[in-house]
């Protein structure tokens, strides 16, 4: 397990804040000592933000079955000394929580301040607080939900699929050197088509038009449109970095993840849960993890944590807005620490 | 041109009504005694029905660029003795406006008494009634728009880029006995997610499981939802029927339209329409042409035909009501030629 911490733990061991991320970044929340570089939710953490490194110790873990440090299918299996590729067993969020457990208990953290956990991750906190009731204090969903709708597993499947169906992806036994880019690529720009909202692309690129160049404009499905080029450079920015199986792997784990499955209804599943406070944040213009999910996150936690919050923000930017609308989460995250942001 | 017609032509010629279909669909509309299969949109057209023919002369062509019978790509250039293919020049659907106001023309009729188009159809009648002002007395809008938002053109450019991604394609010149189902069973599925509704998906779907099979239980990424399955029938049931290079010039040519390109801005295109009566009808759970564009339109409209009117209808089933939702569009059609169906 790859993880990244920010601040002391102070002698109490009280003050650790446990984050799970997305299905694709990694343990660099924010830039350290040891690795100087912005991290993902790089506004977010450090000393005097809202998630303040002054009086917290705060622990980003890379998820179990992604690529960056954590074990996963891109890993070397030491029995065969080769990747574990798709005989790497089914993984669930379950999992993913169970990993991050082990982590904070190494750490000699037995109960955890608070657990934060955005989208996928945010299940992953789920999943984390009712295996382990009392292991942490309060808890923070932000654009989650207690399972994926339809919609999303539709998504995320057709993404596997066209992963798949890139006749590099070779039933997942690709040459690292050569992986299934196209599918990747084409992957991804669905990905960002349900990160992001139709109402920012209309304030943002409207029907603007590019350029032609000499190579596209006897081309006539060449890129045409601005929005064709913002998808084009997402795509060419992410595929390379995110190996492909350990894509599918924690892709079918969101899909699988529901709340339901502990004790056979949401309601029990709630009641698992042993927690002082919980914060629920959502986002408007979300596709993938839409308010009404917020709303019954929320009332779920209600019904059995007395200080249970639900923020609905009016960001524009879609699901991503927890990454990209850092002015909109700062004093919300703020204020539950009971911060002093500006 | 392919079209086909219902009911018979009154001595004035003043009772013919013209359908554009959307992307997808043939000419045949409705069953008849030519063709007594079911057409796509069987529960709306013939005697005693909301397009009653035994009061109007009805008229469904098959867009020019489509492939069921109108000259398109996959025709016979006889210049080669080959197909268009990629040679086919760029359509517009002033292109596919411009042959069915030839179609009319031939027919021996001067004005049409409406004009209706579905999706990319209503935007093909808009190209009609503002290149032609006076050749229609009313128009029908139904699901569609003045032009596409960027959301909808990103759908259509990942759909094209799927199927051109699909080594098979073989930049347009691919082997008509084995196209590239692959691409075309992928950009189908994700059609399917923009013309359905999550909503819909929720009621109908959940998070039903299918049953795993001896084949799929060792698949991680086999189908294990419902929602899964149902793409995967849905896919099965149309790549094989539209030919690939149709649906690519069709699917750009619906990013293309824009009626502001008719004067310069919407508010001129809509003064160079001559309407006496326009209904604009637009759903609730729309993705693909939301109800503000069905606002926007009808907004148009009203400023240059006294009598405009907006229907929006509270369907769950998204852009696809149209055609699965016939209860709640046959009143409503009914009204506007003021029949009398029950």
């Amino acid at each position: 397990m790859a993880y990244e911490t920010w601040g002391e733990l102070n002698a109490e061991r009280s003050n650790a804040i446990l984050i799970f991320a997305g299905l694709s970044p990694s343990a660099h929340a924010a830039s350290s000592a040891e690795d100087p570089s912005d991290g993902w939710w790089e506004d977010m953490i450090g000393p005097g933000l809202p998630l303040d490194s002054d009086q917290f110790h705060i622990i980003c873990v890379n998820s179990l079955g992604s690529c960056f440090g954590s074990t996963g299918p891109a890993s070397i299996d030491p029995a065969t000394g080769e990747m574990y590729r798709l005989g790497f067993p089914v993984l669930t969020l379950e999992d993913v929580a169970e990993a991050a457990y082990q982590v904070v208990c190494k750490l000699g953290i037995e109960q955890l301040h608070t657990v934060i956990g955005c989208s996928m991750g945010g299940m992953s906190g789920l999943a984390y607080c009712v295996n382990h009731p009392g292991a942490a204090r309060n808890f923070i969903s932000i654009s989650s939900a207690t399972r994926a709708e339809p919609f999303s597993i539709a998504v995320r499947s057709l993404q596997r699929e066209i992963i798949r169906s890139d006749p590099k992806w070779n039933s997942g036994n690709y040459d690292v050197d050569d992986p299934p880019l196209i599918g990747q690529r084409l992957a991804r720009k669905l990905g960002m088509m349900t990160y992001r909202s139709p109402e920012e692309w209309i304030q943002r690129f409207g029907r603007q038009r590019t350029t032609a160049t000499d190579e596209t404009v006897n081309d006539p499905f060449s890129i045409r449109f601005s929005v064709e080029a913002y998808l084009e450079n997402h795509a060419n920015k992410f595929s390379g970095g995110f190996d492909p199986n350990c894509y599918l792997y924690l892709s079918r784990a969101s899909d699988l993840f529901d709340l339901a499955e502990h004790g056979g209804s949401l309601e029990s599943g709630f009641k698992r849960l042993d927690l002082q406070r919980a914060l629920v944040i959502g986002v408007t213009t979300d596709i993938l993890f839409p308010l009404r999910q917020q709303q019954e996150l929320a009332a779920g936690l209600a019904a059995v944590v007395l200080d249970t919050r639900l923020i609905e923000l009016d960001c524009i930017r879609g699901h991503d807005s927890f990454l990209v609308d850092m002015d909109a989460f700062r004093p919300v995250i703020c204020d539950f620490f009971e911060g002093d942001c500006d």
